[in-house]
């Protein structure tokens, strides 16, 4: 634990503030939101947020960083993997679900990022090279022969990303279970949703 | 042509404006957005915008329903087809493709709508009626015996469309083939990026 962290009373301290406003920034958009607004939304005052924080933009950071700094840890332990391509893109598919669920609001800001603000342009780079990571995956795939060939890997990683992080638009944590979904989403992308008779 | 449709000066019609303030809703957000910005940024004074709509929630409105209009209107043609439902559900999935790049910015927008003011609301009221409408035709789709059993049938339309709508984050419609791309779609969803040995 590092001693510089600030800590607040119970409900003010920084996780606490940073949920709250990624929960804000998710219902009423981050460009919409004002410092004002997170104030009123989280029943604190304006200098207790920035206790913790510089602003909304510091807030976004952190925010969007948990979800990226989450997929790009995903990345990284596939790629270590002794496998084929295309388990390790399965892999990646299935883990990246289940980060999605553990971290659903911080993944929902992320994919909701416009780039109108500095803050919101780096969460994009970001964003870039993990799709760029994705794509050379699908291309090594697809040089082993495993993955189709017919329609370019870079198209076949933002179709498999799109299927996956739609599940931001619906996935209701209660009575979810996370590890079927997973499963569920990996066998559709992978195998397509027609039964083979 | 209706004869109560206003007309302004070239640039001024209802067509233009809509396109303007759809542009500026998907930029900066439905809810960020003023009629004050949106005089400010299609370069036209607010009154000129007030000819032809009664503020923000009309054009909102008429964006959201050229896209849903749209949908429904591939989902009665469908329905009308002769075929197993697997291949109905097929071709819906290909001429959504074809819609969502044909009306780009309205689609767009509508996929953004998030349910904080009563056109809102509708918006996705109608989006869920759709939804219903291709659940019921993934169901069709397994009882007859085509479509996979293991993954509950309201959860592969919801990824079918995860999939389709994700087209909105990367599509450009500069050097695209809208009709190449569908048919990628379809083949990725439909039979896997898994290529079968």
């Amino acid at each position: 634990m590092q001693v510089s962290v600030r800590r607040g009373r119970p409900g003010h301290d920084l996780e606490s503030v940073l949920r709250g406003a990624v929960k804000v920034f998710n219902e009423r958009g981050y460009d919409g939101t004002s410092m004002e607004d997170l104030s009123r939304e989280l029943g604190i005052t304006k200098s207790a947020i920035y206790h913790h924080v510089t602003g909304k933009e510091e807030l976004l950071r952190l925010a969007v960083d948990r979800a990226l700094d989450g997929l790009f840890a995903v990345l990284d332990e596939i790629s270590a993997m002794e496998a084929p391509a295309i388990a390790r893109l399965e892999e990646l598919a299935r883990r990246s679900v289940l980060l999605l669920v553990a971290e659903l609001p911080f993944v929902t800001l992320l994919l909701r990022v416009r780039g109108n603000t500095e803050a919101e342009r780096r969460a994009l780079a970001r964003r870039r090279s993990f799709d760029t990571a994705v794509a050379d995956l699908a291309t090594q795939a697809r040089d082993e022969g495993d993955l189709r060939s017919d329609v370019d890997p870079a198209i076949i990683a933002r179709l498999l990303y799109g299927m996956i992080n739609s599940v931001v638009e619906w996935y209701r944590p209660r009575g979810g279970r996370p590890g079927e979904l997973a499963v569920s989403i990996v066998t559709v992308a992978f195998d397509g949703l027609r039964l083979k008779r």
